[in-house]
């Protein structure tokens, strides 16, 4: 065997056979156009289908290796990590509505090719795979772990749409306080990472304690992903994100290294509270941001979150080779960024 | 004792409970903007909250009268009421949004009262309680029997997309082939009805075979009143309904009277053919219509289907108090409108 029992590779070709057989198996040919609203955002088809407009399916592959982690065997989780990329997927193709955003990996958006009366609906189908995707962990596991991974699983896209609540009800407004900051991000990225993480493990038949371990790795993951976006968005490279690093700061996003800038009243605070920032004066504020100490807090958050969720993951004392591979998953995330 | 064991106010009164406590165990009080965007839909809050705004739950009363008539004991059918009665709203919810309806039960509808964003948003908050509220079946059933649920119910839910998808398709073509009006208000509308029914049926322990002629018992009774719905909508007393007849005239509704219409080529169809219909026009070429055999081709199908619908009604050999119940539910829903 030349490549590794749990290659990225194989792990993302065994993904993208599940999902298609949920697709093929739900959605009729009959209507082939509802069909192509939903292989489109998927990465299937249309323009520029492929590797690129599929994403990273990260989610998918966090179950699937938390639960070998976990002692199990990751065949047994794909339902999951379906389960887990079509919600994922079903978040965006609304939450892109809801933003307005015109592209999503560098691909028209599904409201922007068809509607956003068909996108609503594509939304409403793909969350609807997901609960039968996650349905199928019945040909594998006894039927009461399916209830609590259908438990964990609705409870996730609880706190998912009260994230999403979070983030619009705050956008027209100048400021967002600290303390709702954080519920907001953990709806929004960290609590399905979290729910990732314990699927796998719950599949793999973990017990409680350890499925916690688990879900706060996860957790503590996606906290750390987020900060590190927020850091990103004001002091990344444009060459290795592919956006314009001045757009949160000319958006008027609410990242958390605003709102360290607003706690310490500056010189930055006093801008800010001025109004709208041009792209012009973006590139001399982030300095601003910089100087005053937010550059560091904010990648120093980042990293503490980070040694928090590796610390999780020592808990959960998973199997050897399958926690080099979270391991390097794990710091992958940090890598592409700082 | 004074009422019926299965008397409609004392069924409501326990579906309304039912759903409280779902909305209350899973809504933090800690955003009370993002739960009145619930209980509003549900009718509990906001200017005009009450019955009225409630809507009949005819959906959740059939849940209960069929797990009733099916010999099991109603109050274990709560949780599938409430999942129905949930799931209705979240559709009702995005339709508004897809028709860009200001108006649901004479109060102004979500995304008119917050935005489209946050009543995306709260569909899908809606969506989530609905798999939540069919979970707590766990209560009193086996873990089986739950995953049996699930199972409809996702099934449901992909049928209910399908058919919204098909509304919009054809919302902007000037004509609809009767092949796709039927899988329409199937998805749309008797599909759920037709889930409510083996719900219940499936909740009180019938057998495969009672559980389909449940099934087919709701669908029936679905179509029956979709078609009497069109007839209403050209033909119905603007008194009794609270919308003016000619809507679907003038709206351009490729409903089912026009659809017979269509297929007889007469006046009717060459006027419809030329373009909108003002509503000046509408009770003439209502009366076109009439003269041309499709309020009686219309009212008969509907009768024909309310039959069917009592036919596997009685196949299902219910309990004789539920099916009395469940007889006069039906013809209630025929009483009303013709």
């Amino acid at each position: 065997m030349t490549t590794s029992p749990l290659s990225s590779d194989m792990l993302r070709a065994a993904i993208e056979a599940e999902l298609h057989q949920i697709v093929d198996a739900n959605l009729s040919a009959v209507y082939p156009d509802l069909k192509e609203m939903i292989t489109y955002p998927m990465g299937w088809t249309g323009e520029g289908a492929g590797a690129e407009a599929q994403g990273k399916r990260i989610r998918s592959q966090l179950v699937l290796l938390c639960a070998t982690a976990a002692g199990g065997d990751w065949h047994s989780a794909l339902p999951a990590a379906a389960a887990v990329e079509l919600l994922h997927n079903f978040s965006l193709v609304h939450d892109d509505i809801q933003d307005s955003s015109p592209l999503r990996r560098a691909r028209p958006t599904v409201w922007k090719r068809w509607s956003v009366a068909q996108a609503i609906n594509t939304g409403d189908v793909l969350f609807t795979l997901a609960f039968i995707a996650l349905g199928r962990l019945s040909a594998s596991l006894p039927a009461e772990q399916v209830l609590q991974a259908n438990s964990l699983f609705q409870n996730t896209c609880l706190l998912l749409t009260q994230g999403q609540y979070l983030d619009m009800a705050y956008e027209n407004q100048p400021t967002l306080p600290l303390d709702a900051y954080w519920p907001m991000i953990r709806g929004k990225t960290s609590a399905l990472l979290g729910c990732c993480a314990q699927l796998g493990a719950l599949v793999a038949g973990a017990d409680q304690p350890r499925q916690s371990s688990f879900y706060e790795y996860g957790v503590h993951l996606g906290l750390a992903f987020q900060v590190l976006d927020d850091w990103l968005g004001i002091w990344g490279d444009v060459a290795v994100t592919g956006k314009s690093t001045d757009s949160d700061l000319t958006a008027g996003k609410k990242s958390l290294p605003v709102l360290f800038g607003l706690e310490r009243n500056g010189a930055f605070a006093a801008r800010w509270r001025q109004g709208k920032i041009s792209a012009e004066e973006a590139p001399a504020l982030a300095d601003t941001l910089h100087t005053e100490g937010v550059y560091d807090q904010t990648l120093q958050l980042a990293h503490e979150l980070t040694e928090q969720a590796l610390i999780h993951l020592a808990q959960a004392v998973p199997d050897v080779d399958a926690a080099a591979e979270l391991h390097s998953l794990t710091l992958k995330l940090l890598e592409r960024k700082a």
